[in-house]
């Protein structure tokens, strides 16, 4: 069979690469030890141990290396060997790593071992012969299946694209390892399209976005993973909060405002202690305290409902609140405004019977609708109907009877405002069926945050009552739903989605405005003033540098209007109003106001 | 020397009082047991042992006796003896709480032992003798002086008023006795003006008309000093921060948003590791993680200033945040808005130049005032300019002559502003003197919430600095400054200070409507809508109740306004409007509406 009769599908054609690499990188630097390096998503990677400090210059000495190698045409020989023969090759090649793997295999059957929490419960499996690989002089454990020569990796456009570190097994106890990341395509024009796929995404990334615009910063003494806005980044987040509570409130929502602290017995009932468990943040002092700190906002909204006799002519009852909850995450994971312990959540619950859970459905999905429409992420969307594991009903906490009459609630908005949703099993709540909602953003991303969940069982757990027409007590249904989830993470979604071209409405700063010279000083001023009693957020620079040089600065931050006051401006009708993306207008005064005014009540999108 | 002939000062009257109901508890119950009896503000008190389980219709029984003791006009004997005969005759009257001050008068010559952290450091004083009083049966261990005969006590008005436990000597660890609380005046007419003082604060005691008025709640599942807010109190608090925000951002204020978590190097270096010490919430996760709750918000924000190279153009720039701060306070002293772990602090921060701080200052007068002015309690105040003790330099931090420079500027400021402002020695703060601003509340109580401070010392220990004209680094003077000072307090303050009736701009409800009966539903339904849309907190009634109940129940809810709608206010142009304090008013809906917007905007008091 010729190689080329058939196509190899591309997964195999980047695990090939990666024995590729690893060829190359043993003929350049013959001490390199070997982890492992699999296929991944758009490529590959390996895992080595390196006596040299490689850097990026070296990347082209081993692409170089790694196409000449292609061109020896080598085949890729596979062996089946006895455990034993293997563990003494390795031994004989020098490689540690590999004989781990090989002396687990033999131990256990496996080499994945530290995914079990306890050795014990391992199930050993004889394993006798194994695979291995050898292209060029580089030997490798490894399943396959590979490509049968280097000459099939001849069409394939590859690139060697970031270092990193990597502990040895994903286990912080363990060696750091170097991880060198390849990308590999079947064509050249998909490579690059990724490739300047992925320098546009960096250009937008939130983390340098955010420092060049200044919306948020950390800091040595306070710590990674929590995250201090700054007043430009407050400005957005507080534009977001005011858009959300205005839209929620002609729904019915009210503000309510909890503690960030509470006994460990209010998560043990909610059943919150158990799930977080190692992700708890435990609260003491040396007066003998002790608390844990909020990790959700659900209990204490219970706590609110539970602080007063409720009849049914009270409900629904709806509390929202944009509040801090903390979560420990692992102190190797946080970064970025994407995992953080402090997250600011934009949390809301309704209270009500079960009549009323279909409009209370509704209701949230149009807020949902509103919101997303008023920050441009409102098309293209799906929506998951996440009911339970039919074949697993056993995993799910409540009455199966609730759960059929919600899950049809659930499939009757869905139909009713034609929300395309599909049917997806076992991704409901472990106490309620859900609607999730996904979107695409601009870097076509997709992004998964708001939901509305049903949920039986924390009312039961709180004795969550209220009195009925006859006077009996009947539990309400507790309806979640998040709309724009955490506002660090959303704030990240943003600034990589508008690339930091904020909207307007969303702009830290809507208007740069700066003096030609001393003598535009004052009508500089006048205008600031007058803009600034319209309530639009006006910087203005009076300093000596040149004009150019501060266009530059203000597109720089990307403020949606620049205005320069020269001699034209103070005498004449008209302002030159120059647009993000340098387009200009001469508009008088009153019509740049209403321009502005306008644009910030509509939520224009840029 | 006859007693009438000279006026015994109340306190001696006070003290002798508690001596006499001592006398007069002992004759009721003769196996009690005596711990101390001191006098205090307005009175006095006596802790005891009781046999007995005494209840407040004991009191009139007590005063009873305490009146016949004094028509019987018993001498109040003074001896004094040695410790040896003290002891020998506290035995045998069986007083072991007597016999163990007197223990400790033996052996460390003052009763006062548990003031001393480590008793080693207590310098032992001999004392040979004491003095002991007696009046009828009751004998007690007391240094006086009192009064001559009970006779003197015959035209006090005394009333035992309250019932609590206490801790002997005030140590959680030793036995709770029962305290007894009497007041006592030389006047009836002062006793019974101060009873009706009392009567209208309880009345007014926020912690009542906070549940009766559903502001604010607390769960036993959350923990004490955690209060929850619920709908109805969010609004106050958040009517007050948007009034807050609004008038410092006038001058220039801007927010952050900062996490409540840092690493104890954060505090160790501002020095609020040290002063809080034991008041410090400590967070920590099986992850590992080592963190501390914040217990003030300054650090965080000069970690917001640290984060960017900042040019003298920039200054001053102003930080403020109404955030939760966490303080360990004792389990014991936490109740009610006063005394909690969780506090809402409206803080800010000036970070200037030294020749813009007196300009920060004067801002922050302005602030002060237009903020008082508009709750209503910018009357009656005075300013304590807080300096140093110049007898005592070596206690404060920074060089004197920036003290001398900044004391002098908070002196001009007080003198330009006409502040009335009296030089109070010694209570400046460790970094810097302030001027504290003080009020009354509607019961003559005084308040001290807002201060205005300057700080030289938390910039040199952060390096906050800025570059000046000529390219050298400086330090910047950090301005601290507390408006309304936390939400808690604040609240309760309103609470008490109002009444619960809030001024129109802070009433969670503004107007309450209700129709007569089911054929003014439509109406009122619209008059509702329409009062909604021009943002009028409106609470519709639709029960059946009868119109007299629902209107005291609207009233108990102090709500300003009330509307009812029957045949009259459907067909003709009038509505009857109810104002608080049943003044009621012939108006239009367009009348009416337009009085509730102005007296909104201009944040009338009631």
């Amino acid at each position: 069979m010729k190689t080329s009769n058939y196509k190899i599908p591309i997964e195999v054609l980047r695990h090939s690469c990666s024995h590729l690499m690893a060829a190359a990188i043993l003929s350049l630097f013959p001490e390199t030890k070997f982890g492992v390096g699999p296929t991944i998503e758009n490529g590959f990677y390996y895992d080595l141990e390196l006596k040299e400090n490689l850097s990026f210059n070296d990347f082209s000495k081993i692409e170089k290396r790694m196409k000449r190698l292609i061109s020896q045409n080598l085949t890729f020989e596979k062996k089946e060997i006895t455990i034993e023969e293997a563990i003494k090759l390795f031994k004989k090649i020098k490689q540690p790593y590999k004989l781990e793997l090989l002396n687990d295999i033999k131990k256990y059957g496996t080499t994945k071992v530290s995914e079990y929490e306890n050795i014990k419960t391992l199930k050993h499996k004889n394993v006798n012969k194994v695979y291995i690989y050898q292209v060029g002089d580089f030997i490798d454990l490894c399943r396959g299946p590979h490509i049968k020569s280097t000459k099939d990796l001849s069409n394939i456009s590859f690139k060697l694209t970031k270092l990193s570190g990597a502990y040895w097994r994903g286990n912080e106890k363990n060696k750091m390892l170097t991880r060198i990341y390849g990308l590999g395509f079947e064509k050249k024009e998909k490579l690059d399209e990724y490739l300047k796929k992925m320098a546009e995404a960096e250009t937008r990334d939130h983390r340098k976005l955010g420092k060049e615009l200044d919306l948020f910063c950390f800091s040595n003494l306070v710590g990674p993973g929590l995250p201090l806005f700054t007043p430009r980044g407050v400005i957005i987040i507080d534009e977001l909060k005011k858009e959300i509570e205005k839209i929620c409130s002609t729904y019915g929502f009210q503000r309510v405002m909890t503690p960030h602290l509470a006994k460990i017995k209010l998560y043990e009932l909610s059943g919150h202690a158990e799930k977080f468990g190692k992700e708890l943040f435990h609260v003491s002092s040396e007066q003998g305290h002790n608390f844990v700190i909020k990790p959700v906002l659900c209990p204490h909204h219970t706590q609110i409902y539970a602080s007063q006799k409720r009849s049914y002519r009270d409900l629904p009852i709806r509390y929202m609140e944009s509040e801090k909850q903390y979560r420990a995450e692992k102190s190797g994971e946080v970064g970025g405004l994407n995992r953080v312990y402090a997250i600011t959540i934009e949390d809301g619950h309704s209270f009500c019977r079960t009549s009323q859970v279909k409009k209370e459905i509704k209701n949230i999905v149009k807020i949902i609708k509103e919101f997303y429409t008023s920050v441009g992420l409102w098309k293209n969307y799906w929506v998951s109907l996440s009911v339970r594991d039919y074949n697993h009903q056993e995993n799910y906490i409540g009455d199966p009877k609730d759960w059929d009459e919600c899950e049809k609630i659930l499939e009757e908005v869905s139909k009713e405002m034609k929300l395309n949703a599909k049917k997806i099993e076992g991704e409901a709540a472990l106490y309620g069926p859900k609607l999730d909602f996904m979107f695409e953003d601009s870097m076509g991303k997709e992004i998964q945050i708001p939901t509305v969940q049903l949920d039986f069982a924390t009312p039961k757990r709180f004795n969550l009552v209220y009195t009925n027409e006859i006077g009996k007590e009947d539990f309400v249904v507790m309806v979640h739903r998040a709309i724009l989830g955490s506002y660090e993470r959303f704030l990240a979604l943003l600034i990589e989605h508008y690339a930091g071209a904020f909207p307007l409405w969303l702009s830290p700063v809507q208007v740069y405005i700066t003096p030609v010279g001393k003598a535009h000083h004052l009508t500089t001023k006048k205008i600031t003033q007058e803009l600034k009693e319209y309530g639009i957020r006006i910087k203005t620079d009076l300093s000596n540098e040149t004009i150019s040089y501060k266009v530059r600065k203000a597109e720089k931050q990307k403020i949606p209007y620049i205005l320069i006051i020269g001699d034209k401006e103070m005498k004449g009708r008209y302002l030159n109003v120059r647009a993000r993306g340098n387009k200009i207008e001469q508009l008088t005064k009153k019509q740049f106001i209403e321009k502005i005014l306008k644009e910030i009540k509509t939520k224009k999108l840029s």
